[in-house]
This record gives C-alpha cells, sequence and structure tokens, in this order.
C-alpha cells in the first residue's frame, strides 16, 4: 500500500497536510515530509501541538493525509502526490512511542494513522 | 493579508492543499505553490479536475488552505507555513479566467478564493 513511490516522495523535502473533521467542520493541520515515520502499514507523526487533530479523531477517526513532491515523478510530468486514508489515534507511552520520541525529542504525543488506502493522485 | 512571507514561501516550490467540505465529510485537493496567483486579497488557482471541490462550494464555501515552505525562515526555525482561510467560487468567464488561461492553458475553470485569514502557523 506504500509504495516506493510514496517512499521516493517522503525521501524529499515538502509538506504534508492531516485533515480531520467533525460536526462542526474540517480542521487541517501541517507536518514535514521528514517527519513521517513508515511501520509496516502504519505512518507515524510526531505531534507537540495538534490538539484540535486530537479532539475531531475522538469523535471520527478518519484521517485524510496528503504528501508530495515536485521532484519525483508522476504519471506524466514531474511532480506527484499521493492521497492516503487511514485511521488515526494518538500515542502516549510504548515502544513506539519511545522510538519517535528519541527521533523527535520536541513531541508530546505520536499521531498513528493505520493506512487504508494511499492513491498516486498525479 | 496575504503578506512578504507568504509571497516568500509560494515563490518556493511546494505542495498547497485546498480544504472543502460538505455533510459528508471533508475533502481535499492539492495544487502547486507555482500554481498560486495572487491578486489583491483573492488566490487564484488554475481548476482542471476538482469537481468534488466544487461540489462542496456550491454546498459551503468556506475554505481552508496550507501552503508551506521548509526553505524559508519560520517563528524561529527554517520551514514555514500558512493556513488561509476564505470564500471560495469557480469562474469560467472574465478577464481573471483569460489571465489565468494564458498562464496555465489545461485549465478548464479557475478556483478563486477571496481570502478572510491567513495565518503564519510555524
Amino acid at each position: 500500500m506504500l509504495n516506493e513511490k510514496l517512499l521516493e516522495v517522503i525521501a524529499h523535502e515538502g509538506v504534508v497536510s492531516i485533515v480531520t473533521w467533525s460536526g462542526t467542520g474540517a480542521h487541517v493541520v501541517n507536518t514535514w515530509n521528514s517527519y513521517l515515520v513508515i511501520v509496516d502499514d502504519k505512518i507515524l507523526i510526531p505531534a507537540a501541538g495538534m490538539r484540535k487533530t486530537q479532539k475531531n479523531i475522538e469523535f471520527n477517526n478518519s484521517v485524510k493525509v496528503t504528501v508530495g513532491s515536485k521532484e519525483v515523478m508522476g504519471h506524466s510530468y514531474m511532480g506527484t502526490g499521493f492521497l492516503i486514508e487511514g485511521k488515526a489515534g494518538f500515542i502516549e507511552s510504548g515502544s513506539e512511542f519511545d522510538m519517535m520520541k528519541e527521533k523527535f525529542p520536541f513531541l508530546s504525543r505520536v499521531l498513528e494513522i493505520t493506512v487504508e488506502s494511499a492513491k498516486q493522485t498525479l
């Protein structure tokens, strides 16, 4: 699901968007491509703030994530991107938390996204 | 509202996210920093697909846009980003449409966002 092309994208720096929504509308928060850590079919992301994202996820744990790079070949031209859909949760302890905390000392929690689909959009 | 720092960001290439939402959830579509054209307090974006975005906007014309660059200085470190909120519409004719069509021959409509706020998030 998280294929070579996606790994190539996140090897380039860029802005990731993480979209959640509740009854009152959509929320979007950003992180960097270089902050994404892929473990099997999960994406781990360091969270310092992301309080509104966490609140939305307690209401509805569906999440949409976009990531891309103009420096990676797409279907027809240079530049590609992915729309990733999955279920999200925040973790505050355990081995994945410890591994992430070592990489990103600034985090207070880890946003864990279990990927359900990852579509190359371009 | 659309200040120098934001103009500096969009002078660097990167992925823009455009978030809309309706009763059935949030939708996110992407474009490139280099595709944004600023005219006064409006952002013009070439639209080729973006059909779901257009459908959502007919229901609710509020939109959230994120844009950033790791190569532009933020509040404390390299890397900054903006969350832009505004009202959106699609235009299919007129002088702005013609100007955009000349720059981006692939467009079928222009997504016009009237900016209400643009907050530097990092």
